[in-house]
């Protein structure tokens, strides 16, 4: 059996050498597994160019747990986070940090609209009291793309600390941490990265990180201990996914091999054209307007004259071995479509082939 | 390279079949992986025959994220745990408690004594406020088997709900939910189950978890709402780590060919006999009463009259293929070596091989 071509936000299609990084075990005390995890610290840190300012701290779990880690380690009980949202991810963050007993307040926009830095100064003028500000760089709700460069200035300025997740634009979006000054950038093995899910990492400024002792509330999602202990002696506090953290090393020599994170997004951004253009022909309208569009994943509009039941779609796909994903939006009858993992322009055509294959068909619901 | 024989409390050696299943990419959200997440929690609960009676929560990350996650989903504001400790792993328990501000109580043993019924009986009684009771099932400190039926009875009997850290027992020792009450055993993918780190596992009552919604100070550890997730459509509300769940099922499948836990513990006490044996004729002291020792790992005390600096005979017998793990007493200089995994006693006989030359070559320190 060919294993089907993900076109998810992940877990994605993987290439077979990270895949069979994982066929070996190893002592996760042992000196080749310190090395391991040090080169991996090290990887991370180099692609953000974060080397002289922060710490990277990986931690078990999926993009939830190191977002709500980073949230724990960072957020005293009296700071108070501002979160702009555009999507159901910034929304999480905000619900994590409410569970989790700290001050939120939220700054919304529709989920077609990206975060405007006009509003986020107005709101930090506003209100002195708030500490921190969270931002997801690529809102997988929808694919949008929202203005780093510019929030980021905006919350440098006001003397806030910014807390970036990066989830689904980390290896492929640039993250000059050397230019745009973040408090924490957070993301996760299995997406741009191309290895396989499993662990987060979050990249925190050091002073920051120095600071937090004791400060989570939870022992599992210490940041600032499990930084403390990785810096002590290499090692983990507590049992790592050591397959995976081998997968993702070796996702991370790939990625250098294929030319760093700029080539990376080449390729993504060509399998994005093409799919764009393909979905277009096929009578798909994006649902963004396609200059908020990231090359990360993309949401399309069921057609309103031939609306596809999604199951059946879906079915149809998968059995010609491509995987999409559903829609994650209440007000339009939505799909998406990825872009990214191990995958170029040919599997989008092929993909696109079978889109047409699977509408000429289909009955209309 | 020929991958090196863990002799540790995980991760361990696994069988290359379990390493063979995560070869494969999955959708997280498709069909077949649902299918997946199904088979796991069904064999997780046939296991400890749970099925009319318990949950099964699997959960991201180590053995610690779901001991804290059960603690998180079961423990409120009011209530008030007793933690019966004799070594690192109960006393993580408390501190785990404490640190999300629950109320704890810690009774206390020595490293190389059992847990006694009778002191857990008298403590119940005198205290009338305590509402949990959390054990640790083989104290991987030592490798010390406290006593599970005689400890759940006195609890079963003072009303109160027992939480049973099962991570180095589960899938050799038996755990029989319909005998012997317990509201919650937790466990990990990678110890006696043979598969590779990267989830841990919660066994819970379901009506337990039925009256936990929104209780846990953290989303990313609530374990209701985990549960309620699988339940509704088979999903993990946050992206799994699809490659380890794979090879959990494949070791599953394998643990059932192999005859279930009572065939793998009666091969784990092979290891066991074997290694005591043999490392009594070195000239190395069991640190616990044999009676007391678990075929799962066994503590042994450096000789006195020929003190070995630990690091160096770890390296010599790593040099040979054989990773051994440190002591974690603070009264005793010891090490440990593990009876676990994919291993069996002709591994034991080579190690014991390696050990001997090992000390024919070594001056004392």
């Amino acid at each position: 059996m060919t294993d089907p071509i993900l076109l998810t936000p992940g877990p994605l299609t993987t290439r077979i050498e990270t895949r069979r990084a994982m066929l070996r075990d190893w002592g996760s005390r042992d000196p080749a597994f310190i090395a391991l995890t040090a080169e991996l610290r090290g990887r991370l840190l180099a692609l953000a160019r974060g080397e002289a300012t922060h710490g990277c701290v990986p931690l078990q779990g999926s993009g939830t747990f190191i977002v709500e880690a980073t949230l724990a380690t960072l957020l005293r009980p009296g700071d108070r986070l501002l979160v702009l949202a555009n999507g159901a991810y910034g929304e999480r963050i905000a619900a994590i940090a409410r569970r989790m007993g700290r001050q939120v307040e939220v700054l919304r926009w529709p989920e077609d609209q990206p975060v405007e830095p006009r509003r986020v100064a107005e709101a930090l003028d506003a209100d002195h009291g708030l500490t921190h500000v969270a931002l997801v760089h690529c809102e997988t709700t929808t694919g949008l793309l929202n203005p780093l460069a510019e929030v980021a200035a905006v919350v440098g300025r006001a003397g806030r600390h910014l807390l970036l997740d990066a989830m689904s634009s980390f290896g492929a979006i640039d993250i000059d941490l050397g230019a745009v000054p973040l408090a924490a950038v957070m993301a996760s093995s299995n997406k741009c990265l191309e290895g396989v899910p499993g662990i987060g990492f979050a990249l925190i400024e050091r002073s920051l990180l120095a600071a937090s002792e004791g400060m989570s509330p939870s022992i599992s999602l210490d940041l600032h201990a499990q930084w403390r202990g990785l810096e002590k002696d290499g090692q983990w506090r507590f049992t790592p996914p050591v397959q995976v953290v081998a997968a993702l090393v070796e996702a991370l020599r790939l990625l250098e091999a294929e030319g760093g994170p700029p080539a990376r997004l080449e390729r993504y951004r060509g399998n994005c054209r093409i799919l764009l253009a393909g979905m277009r022909r096929l009578g798909f309208e994006l649902y963004l307007d396609e200059a908020l569009q990231a090359p990360i994943i993309a949401t399309f509009r069921m057609p309103e004259t031939r609306p596809l039941a999604f199951a059946a779609f879906y079915d149809a796909l998968a059995a010609r071995g491509f995987l999409i994903y559903p829609g994650k939006l209440t007000q339009a009858e939505t799909f998406r479509i990825g872009c990214i993992g191990a995958i170029n322009g040919n599997d989008i055509e092929r993909l696109l082939a079978a889109v047409e294959a699977v509408l000429g068909g289909m009955t209309v619901t």
